[in-house]
């Protein structure tokens, strides 16, 4: 499946690249410029030239799925968690739609579902997502929304914990077994319009995706 | 009609209060501290406390309407255009639903339609503006989205010009009229479901809505 992923330069989408590949598909990473096409190319995958900020259709032309990615990080200011984080993510959405693509999926975060339950200094973010979300699950895609806790930069375990809301939301999980569910759910039909959380646990990817 | 005005402190919000009450109406003043309180009654309006960034459901008790004149400001960071211009009119909105207040009138601006158009420095505050217009459209409320142009101090003209799309958007209007303009519009069914630009004219404000 020709997949474009969206943020493929950051801390998941590098991991994702390098998954997607491994299962036999062809991921298309959008990068804003040329520096990056190295790493993207050396984890397996194509890249196409796009910035969250501007015009990025050309992006989308020929894929077959979205996986967006992509985040401001902490380092910038809330507008660009209002530009990238909400209103890139909204035009992703917008642009799939408006190529026929159906498949979606995003990578939200816990606490996106209430905002006000989160701390003060996370709650711009947290809203951010959840409208992106919220805009997402307005469509008639075929999405996914995946809204992993706390993340680390261990070496992924293949071992996770998934519901549409975990009781126990303490933990971490690995940047890399993120990737590793990103890839697992993309043809995963089982998938489709839900919204799940996910966390390091005590069961494989596909088992913890099927009791869903 | 009793209103409930959130924004009250702020440059048009004051204006409000007063044309509000010089009207016949009862309006409200929703405010986050007490030091704000002469200023209303001096205008001629009730004050309740209520801060957008929490809970302020309260405010809304027994009012028949609301009118969302609130803005963060040019001085406050993006979390703030994300909290208060945003997210703290949508909460307003849901709780007007939630609550069966049915008239809405939100203060929006000129550009929000189109934020890509705008200036980079200014995309944020037109995306918030106009996320938050659209999740009203999308209510089954009376609402009336008026997006004035360039706002000015000067002493109010009782004159204006009103078009869904303007197409001369060049010019100001003093904030005075843009409150004299929310007053004449708030029992005028002829604007329900309507979204409109407003700037300086020459037609009378009944003669300029009248036409729309």
């Amino acid at each position: 499946m020709k997949v474009l992923v969206i943020g493929a330069n950051g801390q998941v989408g590098t991991h994702l690249i390098k998954s997607l590949a491994e299962r036999g598909h062809e991921p298309v990473g959008m990068i804003r410029n040329t520096d990056q096409v190295k790493a993207i190319e050396d984890a397996g995958g194509k890249t196409v030239l796009g910035d969250l900020e501007k015009d990025f259709s050309q992006a989308l032309y020929g894929c077959e799925a979205v996986i967006f990615a992509a985040g401001s990080g902490p380092h910038t200011g809330a507008d660009k968690t209002i530009m990238i984080d909400q209103e890139g993510a909204i035009k992703a959405i917008d642009e799939a739609k408006q190529q026929g693509i159906k498949r979606f999926v995003m990578l939200s975060t816990v606490g996106s579902d209430d905002p006000e339950k989160g701390p003060d200094n996370m709650k711009p973010y947290l809203y951010a997502k959840k409208r992106a979300d919220e805009h997402l699950k307005a469509t008639n895609l075929n999405y996914t929304i995946l809204r992993p806790g706390s993340l680390s930069n261990d070496p992924g375990t293949g071992q996770i914990r998934a519901a549409e809301s975990l009781e126990d939301k303490s933990g971490q999980i690995p940047r890399e077994d993120v990737a590793a569910v990103l890839t697992e759910i993309l043809e995963n039909e089982n998938t489709y319009h839900r919204t799940f959380e996910i966390l390091n646990g005590d069961l494989s990817i596909s088992d913890a995706l099927g009791q869903l």
